[in-house]
């Protein structure tokens, strides 16, 4: 496989400098296409996560200024939206068995041509062992499952 | 001074290992009396930032997933509380002159005894250069200002 290759599967990397982990995807998609998967709740339970997991919503108001808290496998997720715009969402967000811990989520979005885009993600936390644990959690695997079915729903023409 | 006097300026400090900046500052008041003056906006526009200048809220609901916008000298700044209880605060902020710039603020309050409170504030942003960009910006003004105005307020009772 090489760089010209389509990339399936998520980069998912810590950053050297602070503690922040970034992901990096490409999707057949155009950046409005992936704001309104992250943004439409009844889009978003189609996608996050690993698969066979039902995911339902609490309360959702995907606005600057909006919250939003969902479940999903009996736990709570649960956050603020910062920012919402076209090309840029910032929010935050607390899995609920770990109240104190919060990250900073910042996603912006890569025009590659040709109708693709690759999306940058960046999850901010507090500390480096907070950091390093999300990694060791076996995140990519909700992430690589989540962005597949996202990929479906893509082809299927369902964000539209 | 000895260590056993009150702390009157805000300790203000870089973290070693994270883009953050500490604040330290003890204050004749309980936990309960510090949230309230960081969640009424009526309060809070009578101590926040440096002296001299009129804050106005354009609107604000100071609740888990509720979210605040103010203007100060012609600036504006916003963001959402990612968590409001009595003893903790987690907050986005912008200064909507740099708007990309976004830190999570968290405020935790420590009983001394005798009335008196340590509040511990947190700003994590994304990168050193914007935290040392912070720390350069003369923030220790607005921040000693600030404090010293809510010290006037506490003591008069006016934070019941």
């Amino acid at each position: 496989m090489t760089s010209t290759h389509q990339r399936a599967e998520a980069a998912i990397e810590a950053d050297p400098t602070v503690p922040a982990i970034h992901i990096t995807r490409d999707f057949a998609a155009t950046a409005a296409h992936l704001v309104r998967a992250h943004t439409d709740p009844e889009l978003f339970v189609r996608w996050i996560g690993p698969n066979g997991y039902e995911t339902t919503i609490d309360h959702w108001d995907a606005r600057t200024g909006g919250s939003y808290r969902y479940e999903q496998a009996g736990q709570g997720f649960h956050g603020c939206f910062h920012h919402v715009c076209d090309d840029r969402l910032v929010q935050t967000f607390t899995w609920e068995g770990m109240p104190e811990g919060v990250s900073l989520d910042t996603m912006t979005f890569e025009d590659l041509g040709g109708g693709r885009t690759r999306m940058h993600a960046t999850s901010l936390v507090g500390s480096f062992e907070a950091r390093d644990g999300m990694l060791s959690s076996g995140m990519e695997v909700g992430v690589n499952d989540g962005y597949a079915k996202l990929d479906a729903l893509l082809a299927d023409g369902l964000v539209a």
